[in-house]
């Protein structure tokens, strides 16, 4: 028996999460019958982070196991060859089999694109938020240093979230903005359900100046998810990287599986 | 009668091109029945450069005619609402009865976009022209210059093409690599039909190593179109921006009418 540790880039847009519902495919779903045409056995896929309806993501990992050999070469050609177009894997490393994609990470990284102008793209509609008011990024940068650190992120946590504690640590949070992108990038050890995308819709009701920079230490101090903003739209998040011990054998965040990033570019 | 300068943003995934073509719809008529809804009268909408089949733009201009009077925030926004989500007005501008959007154009920007690594991407799938064999960049640049400059550019010219002359002046021509993405971009007076894409595959040719740099410059002076490589696929090629004489008061590529780039960075 082989583990094979995969990465994994989609686009969300049309799966209802990384985890099958009722009202339609997942991802998931999507990986396994590909990797189940190559293995030609039944697979099951364990990933590092399930994502929402809608989110996307250039660096996601998951592992399976498998009694076929075949090089990594073969696996990653062959699951390619077998998903839709908007689906595909990025890398396949054989990797030990106490490797777990999701119990080994030692932080995730999630990236929030926000398009600043008068009007709507139609080129980036489903990957990015699209905010009309003007946003002042210093006062949402001055708000979301009360984040980092470790801390009870019940305020931003779904109703539905099944984490058996809310306590996480935010180690990276920052918010830059090149012309009419921000792009918001933080990372954690892990997130509880919603996080980012509450964080975000937070720090906007900020960016807005609907609320101080302080008020976000208020939210987090209260515990109560009514108390934070709501939550921004999911097509604006992209889960772009997943960091494990370097032992694990999982390519580092490179050309290949680093964050895909969008900017304007004056001519 | 007031003559009104629209900048417009497309997705061309899902259009037969700019014209409308038998075999589906083109993005002028999805403008024209926007406009026509906000002027409530038929508007007929000429533009600087006619798409291909699957081609983007983020700096398309175009004009109409107008017996209404409405504020030219009140045509960006009506017609915006009138669109699909696939096509988006970026600017309204009241100009001169003398204005024409495709005689007036100084010149054109197009921007072609190729990912080079070993897999493909689903987030960029409609977006890049993915290919998995390295790239000489350095070979394809050098092979460019011969392409600068005033020639008769019939060897990268479309058979069906309607120009009465196959003469154009290339004033910039420039690729540059951020990682995996190969950008071309392409400044000229003018260009014949599939002149950028047939440019492309050409230079695409000498950066696989299956041509010299050298063999550009016999292909332009072949004048003959079975000389050149094949064209470049669609969906990489974004009309990014056009010049019009400042004295016209189209507003200049500015971070909201400018060149949307992608890139991968480094996390």
């Amino acid at each position: 028996m082989t583990r094979i540790a995969l990465g994994i880039e989609y686009d969300g847009t049309g799966y209802v999460g990384w985890q099958r519902q009722k009202s339609g495919i997942g991802v998931q779903q999507r990986v396994e019958e590909a990797v189940t045409a190559v293995a030609d056995e039944a697979v099951e896929v364990t990933c590092a982070g399930r994502t929402d309806a809608g989110v996307h993501a250039s660096g996601q990992v998951a592992h399976f196991d498998t009694g076929v050999e075949r090089s990594m070469r073969g696996w990653l050609l062959g699951i390619n060859s077998n998903l839709p177009e908007d689906i595909n894997v990025t890398f396949a490393s054989s990797v030990s089999d106490t490797f777990h994609a999701r119990f080994n990470a030692e932080s995730r990284c999630y990236r929030y694109l926000i398009l600043n102008r008068l009007v709507r793209s139609s080129l980036y509609r489903n990957r990015a938020w699209w905010i009309h008011e003007a946003l002042d990024v210093d006062a949402m940068n001055a708000a979301a240093t009360h984040l980092l650190g470790e801390h009870d992120f019940s305020a931003f946590r779904a109703a539905g979230c099944q984490a058996s504690t809310p306590v996480r640590e935010i180690t990276a949070l920052e918010l830059t903005r090149r012309d009419n992108w921000l792009q918001l990038k933080v990372t954690a050890n892990a997130f509880v359900q919603h996080m980012v995308r509450n964080i975000t819709g937070t720090l906007v009701a900020v960016g807005r100046g609907e609320e101080s920079a302080g008020w976000v230490k208020e939210v987090l101090l209260s515990r109560d998810r009514k108390a934070a903003g709501v939550a921004a739209p999911a097509h604006g998040l992209t889960l772009v990287h997943v960091r494990y011990p370097e032992a694990a054998g999982i390519p580092p965040a490179n050309a290949d599986t680093s964050v895909i990033n969008v900017y304007d570019s004056a001519l």
